[in-house]
């Protein structure tokens, strides 16, 4: 994260940790490995050890961890990964590594201070005898040769979707076919993973096409790549959701994926004895039953409106709907808008209302952490995501590997000098909202918009000049909690009435395991527990510490139930490690599960 | 193309040819110039100093061209590209290189033998003032702030497509949209020329999905990028026909072009007095006028079929149908299938007729040249693309210009010990085919496919199996000419009767410009003369020399009338020049052609 030079010393420094915890791992010398680690040590696994995502703070959960899972992981060939220098970075020397497990090929990194390890990140890429067909091992395409009878491409893909699901059952099946689904399916697909994605909307992209018409991507393109296929180099650097929709299209045909557009899941149980799921879609208005072994939840980190109810709600006679339904400005021109809540959404839906002339009223009823798009792409994001950084060889791949090795624990201090650099650039801007009344924070600690997001996933808006509008005035806004609704108008708790032709409800999003509930049961969604969160206790986010995102891209509770999702970052390399794991089951690779997490909260 | 160690001796080298053809250019001595080339050099330009696409041999071509060049061009800037060290090939040194002219920025290649200049590639790749909007410049997407009114990505691209050809009219109107047309058109969108690609298929992609339902890709993958969206890394080797197609049309809709399907061109006039085109076309089965300025002909190299008029083929009872229209097999399982012709399409239809049970017959009537797939992918084809050449750093753009920098003069010579190598390699299976009486060849000089694909763009096959069927007797194998039909059979001029149920004619394509003929006039076509071919004065590629493609991707003797095809290589390489070719135009950038091409033969 900060400039480095390469250095003989530091490689010599790397091979010698690496040897001594090598052969300590090898004679199973769990104490003599954990010796290699400095007191405030840090190993963060994406499955190469614990089948699960785990970090282990200090040499005695790592001795725990390696006592447990040593035997069957078998990890060996520990070395610099070729071609990337070891480097010193003030103190600290950082490595990209490369190992080996029973299962298959990791890749890892390391921090040494002093020579001990302050920071191990370990994870597994590909498992031994299922490396993808891509590069070298790409499909030939034609097969050469004559072959008597032989299918074309287009025969067996076609055979396939009509079989899949029908004749024969998917061994996943994906509900929610949004940039997370998709990205895992075509994952899966390349494991060989026989895989259905069903999603309600009626064509892939809808997801976003839905949603209200100025609606872009707040993260910058460098950021938001899927799996295997890059955006061009044309492609702008926010995508306006109608162009992002239809990316997301052609990438499910272009992936070959088995997308089921305008199907619904209605229900789903779960056997132990047969280990299957029992699955009642409607496809096409149709009911079906589909049987898969693993069953994920991909319909978004926020994709279930927590929508609010106020007394009055039932007799308001404007339109009014949460955001997640509200169709963007057009028809509200001269109208009275009252938008409910201070976040992303709330923001965006304010700036277009006012830009087509609407009369525009923003209510804000608890803080909200502000950063500037340009500034946080500069500060925020430039050094791993970013036209320099691309320039300057950091790859996406390099750049998720990177960011994740840092552990979750100690990412705010990392974070914290950052914002408050942003809040010296900005400074004019944050003085002018405080000024028009804007209840302003910058997380607890803070750590600012990015940490808000992994512990909460709310409380911010990035940007793009909707907050000068409030700033300025031309957007309205009221503190406060609304009361109740009467035929015309939103009334506060302190009496404020405001007239409103059009109410939206920018209330945010529930729990993931919400979707459980719905899907398949109350106890099911009770014995996951709570989705999403690191336990920072921060708002939103209690405590205790479990140091990584509750229940996401990881064994759950319920047997063969997983939850995938959020951002388009995270949901590009964590589908990775999802994918492993679900084809490592397909395989009958033993998966030993170390350290599933204990259920603090129910939603 | 051979094993090079990098040298500082060849940078200096280099610099100081560099610097001195520099300092000849700077003061207008072109007999300076001309001198620090061998005297049997080669100067190929890719529209940087003619705006034409030409190769000049020998000191004086390249006075002349200069001389009358140099004052409207104004080069200058020349130096070695950062970051590509000259290196030393067994003594010819070579350097890529870059300079600039008056419209823009060049990128070119050097060789040099005993400090003077063999071989010159200069090349335009962007005009001043009009640079691409990718990378560091790529467009930001959403445009940040608060503006009143302000339209929507979906609303601006709605809005240009319902629009262009209809209340505006196109700058460029390019007819048939296979990859040729997309990729030209997508490059034009990049710099902001209004574009309407038309196609009579009705879907994008059709162009492949239409073939018989075996053909595969014949080039392998890392040949056939598009420009700006390469496939990805899980791409098949030879992309199947329906998958390509898939392709061709997600590029359509990722490139935002303006692709109008079902359109059909029925004719067109030229107005010197207006410089522009009338051009009738109908569009779903309405007619309707457009008015470009510059109308491109890319409906394929061997796009128009050459169908033969045999006696009797009026009388024949059975199917017959040309190559492009071949449906499959599917139809034909036990019938007597007759096929004419022995190059590519004849044998991949030969091949997939005895794969589903066909009586099968290949009436050979000239020798053709065969190499096997696997054998071109290792020798001809893996020094730049390939597997291997991309892990060793070579990307396509830097394959396609080290391949635009050999002059087709001299390319045969390192052609030959190529194919030598391949009939090697092959050489049981060259006797086995010689044995079944097919009557092979390497090519006149033995300079073997690429040459005859340069030349004539026919007379080869790339086997990918089905010459083993004639090989060993299973596709039977007839060598004669055809004299006429009868009621159920064909029948040579040496009585021979083939009985038929059906007759394929795999003859081949005609020249370009009879698309020109067709759609404008017969004088026009003529005015412009033959399309493709070098004059080399081998079969069909009569000559005199002429050193470049005829009449392709350059300016042509018909005012606004330009030519696009190729393979997908060519395609995508000179759609660049082209592109730029036709944005000067448009930019009103002065674009004096130096040697237009003179007409030597009709079609």
């Amino acid at each position: 994260m900060t400039e480095t030079l390469p250095s003989t010393h530091a490689a010599t420094t790397v091979r010698t940790w690496l040897s001594e915890f090598s052969a300590a791992l090898a004679s199973s010398d769990t104490t003599a490995a954990a010796a290699l680690f400095t007191g405030d040590c840090f190993w963060r696994d994406l499955i190469a050890f614990t089948w699960n995502i785990r970090t282990f703070e200090g040499r005695g959960e790592i001795t725990g961890m390696l006592d447990e899972t040593l035997a069957s992981v078998q990890p060996g060939g520990w070395k610099i990964t070729d071609g990337e220098e070891p480097a010193d970075a003030g103190g600290v020397i950082e490595a990209w590594i490369d190992f080996e497990t029973a299962a298959g090929r990791g890749h890892g990194h390391l921090r040494l201070r002093d020579g001990q390890c302050w920071t191990l990140l370990t994870t597994l890429y590909e498992l031994t005898g299922y490396e993808e067909a891509k590069g070298p091992r790409r499909p030939m395409g034609a097969e050469h040769g004559a072959i008597r009878d032989r299918a074309t491409w287009l025969e067996n893909r076609e055979h396939e979707s009509h079989e899949l699901g029908v004749t024969e059952q998917p061994y996943v099946l994906i509900v929610g076919g949004g940039q997370a689904g998709i990205g895992l399916a075509a994952r899966l697909r390349q494991l060989s993973v026989p895989t259905i994605v069903i999603d309600k909307r009626s064509r892939p992209g809808d997801q976003w096409r839905s949603r209200y018409k100025s609606l872009s991507l707040h993260d910058p393109v460098w950021y938001d790549h899927m799996p295997y296929l890059k955006f061009p180099d044309n492609w702008p650097v926010f995508s306006p959701k109608d162009k992002i929709a239809d990316w997301l299209e052609s990438y499910t045909k272009i992936m070959e994926l088995n997308y089921w557009p305008g199907t619904e899941a209605k229900s789903a149980t779960y056997s132990e004895a047969t280990g299957e799921w029992t699955v009642n879609v409607e496809r096409d208005g149709q009911p079906m039953v589909l049987r898969p072994a693993q069953l994920v939840l991909a319909t978004g980190m926020s994709g279930r409106p927590g929508i609010p109810s106020f007394p009055g709600m039932d007799v308001f006679r404007g339109d009014q709907h949460h955001s997640s339904a509200h169709p963007g400005p057009d028809a509200y021109r001269g109208k009275r808008c009252v938008v409910i809540g201070s976040n992303n959404s709330a923001f965006d839906i304010c700036g277009a209302l006012w830009e087509n002339g609407a009369d525009v009223t923003m209510v804000q009823r608890s803080s909200t952490h502000i950063v500037r798009s340009a500034t946080l792409m500069d500060i925020g994001l430039s050094a791993l995501y970013s036209e320099q950084a691309v320039a300057g060889g950091m790859t996406t791949e390099k750049a998720d590997m990177t960011f994740a090795s840092i552990p979750y624990r100690i990412m705010h201090v990392f974070q914290i000098p950052l914002y408050e650099q942003m809040h010296e650039r900005d400074k004019d801007f944050y003085d002018r909202l405080e000024k028009a009344g804007f209840d302003h924070d910058w997380g607890e600690d803070g750590s600012g918009l990015f940490m808000k997001y992994l512990r909460r996933g709310s409380g911010y808006y990035i940007d793009v000049g909707a907050a000068d509008l409030v700033a300025n005035g031309d957007v309205k806004l009221v503190r406060g909690q609304v009361d109740h609704l009467t035929e015309d108008a939103v009334v506060l708790e302190d009496g404020t009435g405001l007239p409103a032709d059009l109410v939206v409800y920018a209330t945010g999003y529930t729990s993931m395991n919400g979707w459980a509930a719905e899907l398949i049961s109350q106890e099911v969604a009770d014995k996951v527990g709570k989705c999403w969160g690191l336990g920072s206790g921060t708002a939103k986010d209690p405590g205790p510490w479990e140091g990584e995102e509750r229940n996401m891209w990881k064994p759950t509770r319920q047997q063969a139930l997983w939850f995938h999702g959020g951002n388009l970052h995270q949901s590009r390399h964590y589908s990775l490690y999802l994918a492993l794991q679900l084809k490592a089951r397909q395989a009958g690779i033993p998966t030993p599960v170390y350290g599933l997490q204990a259920v603090h909260h129910l939603g």
